[in-house]
């Protein structure tokens, strides 16, 4: 807004400042304020900068956001831990039907394979995809970045992709058994996997863990008993790349960076967008400055005082261009 | 010896005691005191009490015990945890790959999947196999003793052969991520699995650690790093149970116990009988009274005084069983 003003013109439009301090620790009072003041806040669109961009020369408009489900599976066998070398033949081991169970989920493509996983699943549109293609990272330098000796990931989707636009299936952690130093001859009494599953739009949290309840039910073994506790959920995020505000947000971001804007995706959550969606019926354009270096959440971290420059120059278009979009 | 010498009869043969300390600290010296001894501890056969019985009723000689290999299996993707939503979809996530890879070295009726591991396992005869009939032991009350759903094991064998005279390959351990509280967000950047493989006669401890190695090697997918740490081996035992010894041994045990005496395999391990046959090519004849409830290295341990008895009665019963066997 200092920016505009600096234009010496009128405000082409209302702004309203919502102020949240609470992001880090889960934002538990925000939806009932949205709730609360739900007239007083009527908006056409919502500014948030909290996203990131490639570089200071690729200013981006990230539309859309992954969902989360996160839930642990535990298989137990035995009443308790037994002697591998007396028991071990005669008894199913819960690590290995674990092991077996977990391996059903994925398969060597990368497919998440359980049923009605992907009903949901908005497919990218040429535009989008084509959109991807422009984004300045090459799959060498991902790979490098990650540190894996080959890159895996669902076929007919690029990398940049695959990590976006793309749900995904990942085991957290597992625990069974024995973790010290040098061996011990048991058969573990349980065996269980930390999961998260990132969702993309129209995925719905509910819907996809109930569909993975019941595949799991169905693959649990007869020797075993299964588990299934849920814990946090979070809905995926789209704002239409081809609507009138996100064709705003990239003309601004163009006329206040001096170059081309991208389009970009991004595979975390920001679970606010869900509730300004839910209480004010408005869209969230994620303009945000980041850069990949910036180390958020991190040691040093950092915000660049030229993106910071450069995103004022932004803002200063993004009024009248969302004035002119939203009339 | 004590209960030979009441019967005021000449030993039939010569008794040597080798008495050692070391057999719960992995009995170090043991071997090099026999290589260094060989001449004067030279013998027909060596008689160890280091096993069980059914019941008091049921006394037994055990004439085969499972070797042993253990080893543990990492697998090592990204270069350190990484954020699953920024990345999860175009990176192989370890725990996964781990679990494919274990879930593929077991089928699913209980025979393990890899090429060649079952070369050298001996059959049972049909002997044997109506002598583990005769034991006194129901499925139903394996499955209560351990307290699992349903039991689980090879097909075509019953769980008291599975337990005791077929291999196995048990996960003792998974470690893999985050094991705390709640849910955290990361592709792993490694997991690992502790295995043991319980072996049979004629399997070698390192013919079945050279196939375990080729196989993982092959199926490690080329998104990991596979390493394979491999620490102790034990090889498995037997006696021909048709054999004069242990026909001695049988008709001493009904002598001593008055009821007839049963053949038994035992699942677990006893490394020196092997150091016997390497060392002074003697046989080992299995005579042990421990009973199933004797609580061997846990708390209350006994030894049962009506077993002791019984056994001591059996032993002068012995001697001269072996002399004649061995003449």
């Amino acid at each position: 807004m200092e920016a505009y003003l600096k234009t010496n013109t009128e405000l082409p439009c209302d702004l309203t400042f919502v102020i949240e301090g609470e992001e880090e620790v889960g934002s538990e009072h925000l939806a009932k304020f949205l709730k609360a003041n739900r007239a007083e806040l009527q908006c056409e669109a919502i500014i948030v900068s909290d996203t990131g961009m490639p570089d200071k020369d690729h200013p981006a408009l990230t539309y859309a956001l992954r969902g989360i489900i996160a839930f642990e599976i535990t298989l137990r066998g035995p009443a308790r831990d037994l002697h591998s070398g007396i028991f071990g033949g005669a008894v199913d081991n819960p690590a290995m039907a674990l092991s077996q169970l977990l391996a059903k989920l994925r398969d060597k493509n990368g497919r998440i394979a359980i049923p009605h996983f992907y009903d949901d699943v908005k497919p990218l549109s040429a535009y989008e995809r084509k959109e991807f293609k422009r984004l300045p990272i090459t799959d060498r330098e991902l790979q490098k970045m990650v540190g894996v000796k080959k890159m895996f990931g669902e076929r007919g989707w690029t990398p940049m992709e695959q990590r976006s636009a793309r749900p995904t299936f990942e085991i957290n952690g597992l625990t069974s058994g024995y973790q010290g130093e040098g061996s011990k001859t048991i058969i573990p009494a349980w065996a269980s996997a930390k999961i998260t599953i990132r969702l993309v739009p129209d995925q719905h949290p509910k819907r996809v863990a109930a569909a993975v309840k019941r595949h799991l039910a169905k693959l649990c073994p007869p020797t075993a008993r299964l588990t299934v506790k849920f814990g946090h959920g979070g809905e995926p995020y789209l704002v239409s790349p081809t609507g009138a505000l996100a064709q705003a947000a990239l003309r601004a971001l163009k006329s206040g960076f001096g170059h081309e804007a991208f389009l970009a995706r991004e595979g975390g959550s920001i679970p606010i967008v869900s509730a300004f969606k839910r209480h004010l019926h408005a869209d969230s354009l994620l303009l945000g400055m980041a850069l990949p270096d910036d180390n958020p959440h991190s040691p040093n971290e950092k915000f660049s005082l030229d993106a910071y420059a450069l995103g004022m120059r932004m803002s200063a278009h993004l009024w009248p261009e969302l004035a002119a979009a939203s009339r």
